[in-house]
């Protein structure tokens, strides 16, 4: 695998990303159940919102005309003639000349076309206000429709439903929701050396710690995973779990880190159906083999043996799939990052995509990323970074100093 | 509630955090199922990791003195006696002179103290290599508890789980771990015009949605939520909830946003225990009726009726007060946030916190950030908005032009 025969992390992206076609099929929850899914279709308002006109604030429901003038010098007097109570309909009409006492969120009577706030107004007689204001039509009412009309569009297909989302579902009756199923993923570990994390490793032996993680980060993307077990690097044993991940909607296979066992996955991927391979070895480090497949439909997903190379390939590759897969952009519109100063130069060949995991900290007021180094062997550094940055291929390095952006892990 | 007795935002946090003395006990469970918990004690290492001395590439491995000197024009010849097999303890030591056949990850055998890369050697005979460089002692070699030492600290307490410490973990053979127990937390609604979601509204009614959005961020902020239901503007059921409510760890409770029903929220909140309502009212923009009480050792947040409102409050107080009774920093140490240019400006009164909703958008290659508008009664702008500018109080407003840090909203 020469380096210079690979494909650019952007390429390899691009030719995964254009052979899968897949999108999920949509399926009906609860509102309350569907924080982190996305909408299906459309989803349109039922009804008016707000279903009547109603106070933004506490004061008395007018006839605009009635205050046209009004001041401190000079105010309008109103009669009171009655109180509107929160959530009954209002029963008495308001005649010119006439005031109702209404409190925020209350419903205006027949015959209001604005509220006067009571900061605005002095109780001249027990049954009469002052207006010292005027106000015009329409003011602090909100109209019935005018937040949403029935039918219209609340919100579009391929949204993210966060908690304001549902809240707005919830405000607009709408119970249950249209979205898109959650992927099935499959994970599969390869290796002679692993055992099980809750098996005692004999002398040679390490456990298998991918699956954990590969569950956690699926999780987190909207997906469903399922752990199919570990195979040793053996040929009968990967290709019957690769041939049971192919009912699931995306597979992953992680190991094979030496040369032989990673063509021997390579192979056997090749074998699940068409179009098969389309990338083996990535412009990436740490990540470089990577395999990009999709077999019959499945998007097929080799990952290297090395949690730390393993978690750097899967943001790259898998998020962005899980996403496009989702009815989501493959990358998110925007990209919250710190911006920190680096502690040291960093170098990077041209042409390769760099991941730098770094620390952040603060000196002096400023904020600073420090690259988490040690051999790529070691697992520890994985907690140790705070953050990533990326150099980007066209990149040759970066210089202690230099201000970076760095992306948060989560 | 004259603005200007009130407490500044960062006033009021540092009050309610102050008097929020209660940490969660700890608790038990599996590794697997921990993503998103926190460390409630430091977590050491049972053994060492690696377990022992591994090769980090494929090679050979070798004794080092014997490679020393070597060079394409004069290699050192070595004879291959063996090749480790992956995930067994080797069983021919290496003696002066010899090599043995290993993949990254495989065991050194005895007498070995470096590996020879694949790429540095030539076969020069069927059971001979000639190595083409030197290599130093320990090069291409993890040496056994490099990552981490039996009894050493893995994990300091206080550290939120992600996929990464997942990983770390279950390699580590740490298959269950003691967390923080999540906060329990009762949620109440209030109001006399509210019904619940599920029910179509009266004329004057409106749907209760508040529930479902407070249940959604608590979720998002590691608490457990649980709503204990909706009561009308009425002592009795308003006291009998929050008196149920005294059972969990925290009580939020939402609604009243007219004088009268804000005036007795507080004074029945005031109730429960002491210290009672720390604050009444928070010069903030929209948020301002907020109130903070402790009662008995439990936090008690009231917060404003609206659903725009209510939210902007909950991340303002009630994010840091659940970071910190799981024992995390109430602020995150980290803000990843986007930059971006303001559409127009924005008015600020000095002495007030306003947090602007923005949407997001590219525009000629570069990020804007356009101010949601509208009443501030319209629910449909909480979901138009992408993320928020705040705009501390020392600030007088911002202009257009200007570039802001936007917090991206999940």
């Amino acid at each position: 695998m020469d380096f210079f025969t690979l494909l650019s992390v952007e390429e390899a992206q691009a030719r995964l990303l254009a052979a899968v076609r897949r999108r999920m099929p949509a399926e009906r929850v609860a509102t309350a159940a569907a924080t982190g899914r996305v909408t299906a279709v459309p989803v349109l308002a039922a009804e008016d919102l707000p279903p009547f006109d109603r106070s933004s604030v506490d004061g008395y429901a007018v006839r605009s005309a009635d205050t046209f003038g009004a001041s401190e010098a000079l105010p309008s007097y109103l009669t009171v003639t009655a109180e509107i109570a929160m959530g009954a309909a209002p029963t008495v009409p308001l005649n010119p000349g006439e005031a109702q006492k209404i409190a925020t969120g209350g419903a205006l009577p027949e015959g209001a076309d604005a509220v006067i706030m009571v900061e605005h107004t002095e109780q001249s007689a027990p049954d009469e206000i002052a207006a010292l204001r005027p106000v015009s039509p329409g003011e602090n009412v909100m109209h019935r429709g005018e937040d949403c009309r029935a039918g219209e569009e609340l919100l579009p297909a391929g949204r993210l439903l966060r908690a304001q989302e549902v809240a707005l579902l919830s405000h607009a009756g709408i119970l249950e929701v249209d979205v898109v199923r959650r992927p099935r993923v499959a994970i599969i570990s390869t290796g002679d050396e692993l055992v099980p994390a809750d098996q005692v490793p004999a002398p040679g032996q390490i456990r298998e710690s991918n699956g954990q993680a590969l569950q956690a980060l699926v999780r987190r993307d909207g997906g469903e995973p399922t752990f199919l077990g570990l195979a040793r690097d053996d040929e009968t044993q990967i290709l019957a779990l690769l041939q049971q991940g192919m009912a699931y909607d995306v597979i992953l296979i992680s190991g094979g880190s030496s040369v032989g066992t990673r063509d021997l996955t390579s192979e056997l991927i090749g074998r699940l159906g068409s179009p098969g391979v389309l990338v083996h070895g990535v412009k990436l480090k740490p990540g470089k083999p990577t395999i990009l497949a999709v077999a019959d439909g499945v998007p097929v997903i080799g990952l290297p043996g090395h949690p730390v190379s393993a978690q750097v390939s899967y943001n790259l590759f898998v998020t962005p799939l899980l996403r496009q897969m989702q009815g989501l952009s493959p990358e998110p519109e925007f990209r919250p990052t710190v911006r920190a100063r680096l502690t040291k130069n960093v170098a990077s060949a041209t042409g390769r995509t760099d991941v730098v995991r770094v620390r952040l900290f603060r000196r002096d007021g400023e904020l600073w990323a420090e690259p988490v180094h040690g051999k790529s062997g070691l697992i520890t550094t994985l907690v140790k970074a705070d953050g990533l940055v990326v150099i980007p291929s066209a990149r040759e390095g970066l210089l202690a100093g230099d201000t970076v952006e760095v992306e948060v892990l989560e």
